[in-house]
């Protein structure tokens, strides 16, 4: 299992009329967590792409749980359990030094190889970093 | 029930290093759906918010199931089956004149008093609208 | 000399908390509008690509003289006066059925051998549709 | 004058099927760069707000000297050489531990009364901090 915290302070950019984080920001913040997350373990996904597989997004789910404002600084907790063909991440957001998850979800990856647009098993290196 | 059917041209600021739409686009797409949609109801967004209500996103799921390629001309499906102090929309994303299913996705608004960020009972003329 | 109006949509996610268009999306609506542009021209960007020519963005310019709104729905008028190496492009925002223009900007993009990463003269059927 | 320098890493999502930083994006660097800039010199943009005005950006010039690509790490420094009315900051894009300057430009910004929507002085404090 592989768990990781990235940082992130709101930007104006990604706030809206309603003066909170406009829904489809997050998902940004998700995939900075995981490409952190990756090369803590030592697979930075740049390394990935280049040994000839691609991670495209096959599902994402968020749920909102309380809002998000302005200049605040989040923690983006994200979270491997385990890879196969497809790599299910899960992530929570929380104010810095608070305990209330504001905003929670679920991105899944596939391993796919880029010239046939196949799913193909899971690189040796990823299931030993994660395991 | 409300269905709507928004046609988008894909850019090139949506397409990524695979050479297909960047997974978060979709939600933007979802957006433009859902606000014309309301429109041809008669609710155009613009007024719900002007009558002192507002509608955060509270949930979103999205499923990749094909790539979705620069320049393509997608349409996207709308259906809004009732209408609680959730409101549920799901979508589906298809290339012009095709059948396939490239995306589908559901995103989830609440009616919300923006003074006291509290749910509210959905306004009588959405029930209207939408039976 | 080739002109084209594109008409755009404000949507939520373009709006800030200042209840109007966060500056950056201008540019995305110039991409459609010059996208559209060529297009019409019988020069779409994407034939551009598969003919082995890639045109990369080399100078952006834009001037905000007024704000522009959520839901407003505005016309994009791009002008592309002519080609050499360089294709710059202007651009004018107004809204609808109005005289006034609340965004004027330029984009210069750039004829290039996507191998070498060198600028490259314009192909023949560019001089031709904007003569 | 005031100087600051911001750290960022380069995003998938801001790469484009070039496989290099789609332009608009720059602006979102700029942006991060001249919040941290302000919050440095005391000034955090939140509270600039809080304070009844707001920063509009009235003009933005970019110009794109050199590709910048995937996962990069890229330094922007920004650099705001006096306050009016206006507030003109210059930004500088090196790749970290690089002399090349491969994107630079200009924000503007100004002081506005927003119920009003009138240009007003700079706040004292203001000259102040970049004096």
């Amino acid at each position: 299992m592989l768990t990781y915290t990235h940082s992130h302070r709101v930007r104006y950019r990604e706030c809206d009329p309603m003066g909170v984080v406009y829904h489809t920001h997050v998902l940004d913040w998700f995939e900075a967590a995981r490409t952190e997350a990756l090369r803590e373990a030592g697979l930075p996904y740049k390394d990935v792409e280049a040994s000839g597989i691609i991670m495209p997004v096959v599902e994402a789910t968020v749920r909102y749980h309380a809002s998000v404002f302005y200049d605040d600084l989040v923690e983006v907790e994200c979270r491997i359990e385990g890879v196969g063909v497809r790599v299910p991440i899960d992530y929570q957001v929380r104010r810095q030094d608070e305990d209330d998850v504001l905003i929670s979800g679920r991105v899944t990856l596939c391993f796919v190889d880029p010239e046939r647009r196949r799913p193909v098993a899971p690189p040796e290196v990823f299931r030993e970093a994660l395991s």
